[in-house]
This record gives C-alpha cells, sequence and structure tokens, in this order.
C-alpha cells in the first residue's frame, strides 16, 4: 500500500506492529502540535517534525512520501463523524446538523488546528481535498434534509436550497470578533440560527 | 502628535511635506506587501519593512514607536467607508450593506491582505481593535435597518436581532472551500441571502 493510498483513507491502512503504530502516532501529533504554534504549512519541515516527534526523517519517509501526504493524513484525523438524524423533524435535524459544523468549545487545540488549516486550504490543492472531505459530507446533509422537507411540504416548495444552506452553515463556521458566535454556545446558536432562517423575518 | 493617536486616526495626521508623506505611503505598501507574501505578523520586522520600502530603520521609528502600531495603521488603509443607504426600503438597505461586506472580487491583493489579517486577529490585540473598527460600523448599520424594520411594521415585532444580523453577515465574510461565496459575485450573493432571511424557509 503506498502513502497516497493512506493518505486518501487512513483506516485502511495496515496498522502494523504496536511500536511502528507509537511512531505514527507521535509524528500526527508532532505535524499537529507544529501547526498549532501557527508554523505555515510552507514553512513545516520533515526535520522539524521528526525532531518533534523524537524519529528518524527515515522512519517517516517509509510512511510518506511527501510533505503535503503526512499534512493530509495529520488533517484527516481531526475528522469527527456525520451526526446520525432523527428523520422526523426538519428543525431537529438541521439544529443536529449544525451543531456538528465548526469549532467546538472543548476540544481547543483541535479548534486551533482547524482554524490555522482553513486560513491555509487556499493556497494547498491538497488541503482542499481535505477540507471537502470534512465540510461536504455535512454541507450534502443539510440539502437532504431542506429537500425531504420541502418534499413532505414543510417548506417552499419554491426555496433556494443552495443559498439556505449557505445563510445556515456560515454562522456556525466563521466566529467574527465580537460576534454572536463568540458569546453562546453552538448549542444554542444552532437552535437560533435554524429558527431565524425558518421562520423568516418578515412580518407574516 | 504621537505615533499612537496617528495609529488611532490617520486622517487627523500632519501630512508633512511631499517627500515625508511618499516614504510613508512606501512603508505602508511594504508592510502590505509582507503580508500579502504570507509573513505572520509575529514574523514581520521592522528591518524588512525598512528594506522593502527602501527606507532606514530611523525613518520608520520616526512615525510609529512600534511595530503593532505600524501594523494597524496599515491594516487601517484598507478600511472602505461604509454605504449610504436610501432609507426607503429594508431589503434594498440590507443588500446594500451586505454588498459592502467582506471580501470583493475585483481587488486581489487587499483582498489576500484582509484574509491573512482576519487569520491572525485572535492572537493580537491591536490586530482586534483594527477589526472590530472595520467590521462593527457595518454590523451595526445592519442592526439599525432590522430595528427600522420592525418599528415601521415590516419585520416580525419579535424579531431576534443579533441572530439575524448573524445569518445576513456571515455568508458575506466566509469563503468556504467550493461554497455559494466562491460560486457568484457577491451582489447576487447579498440579494439571494437577504431574500432567503427575509421570507424564511418554512412554508407560508
Amino acid at each position: 500500500m503506498t502513502p497516497t493510498t493512506a493518505a486518501v483513507d487512513p483506516d485502511k491502512r495496515t496498522p502494523g506492529r504496536p511500536r511502528s503504530a507509537r511512531a505514527e502516532q507521535a509524528i500526527i501529533d508532532a505535524v499537529l502540535d507544529l501547526i498549532a504554534e501557527d508554523v505555515a504549512i510552507e514553512a513545516l519541515s520533515i526535520e522539524s517534525v521528526a525532531a518533534k516527534a523524537g524519529v528518524g526523517k527515515a522512519t517517516i519517509y517509509r510512511r510518506w512520501s511527501s510533505k503535503e501526504d503526512l499534512i493530509v493524513d495529520a488533517a484527516a484525523s481531526l475528522k469527527l463523524p456525520v451526526p446520525d438524524l432523527v428523520g422526523e423533524d426538519v428543525r431537529d435535524d438541521l439544529i443536529a446538523l449544525l451543531t456538528s459544523m465548526g469549532p467546538s468549545e472543548s476540544a481547543t487545540k483541535r479548534n486551533h488546528v482547524f482554524t490555522c488549516l482553513s486560513a491555509q486550504v487556499q493556497r494547498s490543492p491538497e488541503l482542499q481535498v481535505w477540507y471537502r472531505k470534512v465540510i461536504e459530507p455535512r454541507r450534502e446533509r443539510v440539502r437532504e434534509v431542506l429537500r425531504r422537507g420541502i418534499a413532505e411540504g414543510m417548506l417552499r416548495p419554491d426555496l433556494d436550497v443552495e443559498v439556505t444552506l449557505t445563510v445556515l452553515s456560515a454562522p456556525m463556521t466563521g466566529r467574527p470578533i465580537g460576534g454572536l458566535q463568540t458569546q453562546i454556545d453552538r448549542g444554542e446558536l444552532a437552535e437560533r440560527v435554524v429558527d431565524a432562517v425558518l421562520d423568516g423575518a418578515r412580518r407574516r
């Protein structure tokens, strides 16, 4: 199995001997630590990863053919599962999906790495692949729930699904200084965003 | 006048002799160029700014007492005016305000600097001051338009102004890979976002 395949689907990688697995985790952790220390991906070197992980460069190159593959694997380790949906109520499903989007309050280092990587995504084709894999499944679930709501007659038949997805998801992923996103937890934010978008601002 | 005061309000700064003004602009341009080249604000040095601007370090220190003051002044030069509002139609005013938010398609370098600085805002108290000055006036205008709409009876009397501001503004400032924000121009995006938020998704 080539390192490139491993980068695409880490779960299918042969686990190897325990010592090997430990080295691999140390290498991934070292990459995440360096990114969390604001090292730009262009400036991140195999030497610095090897030094931080306490392994030789050869140990890294045995598993990953390039720095880019290693960064994509490290980023992929941050992936969270898409939540199961109740499937009965459009409002409940949208709140569950939105709550699972964007940074959580609890996992500070993970958030910081996620934010740093997201800021660098435009410059890196490899990170764009990762970003699509993390972001797109949630966005597609939101579209499915909206289409279900239209089919069931709960949502307007002429609903603009793409822009509705955008107004639902954008508040969950951006964190402007002084914005509501920095003042309330994401469960409450998700609920208020969903109600605002479902009900609309116009007086009925 | 101290450099700190100059950083707070560049318009009130004494313009100085023409040569002095040219040097000042060259220094500001050098800072923006370095940020556009992805130099982190921690790594940005007065030496590198002086070299790029073709001036001596003393010329910089005569105007700015610290690197932070210089960066805030450079960032402040990116500020755009808040648009005038027609004041007759809530929908038109919201579209005008949203169109003025976030990155434009035309000014590429300006956008890139804006994005790089925004990504670094959390780490810098000075940049947070700048960010509030750029972002908050537009956000406050949106609140004013929403409150006017409630008072005039066009918007729901129980409108959640803070979350409505959030769902209106967040799509304009975030640019997820593959998102609607990267596919249509911001005038069209602003119009579709405003209509989605005014009309609501729920079937009437």
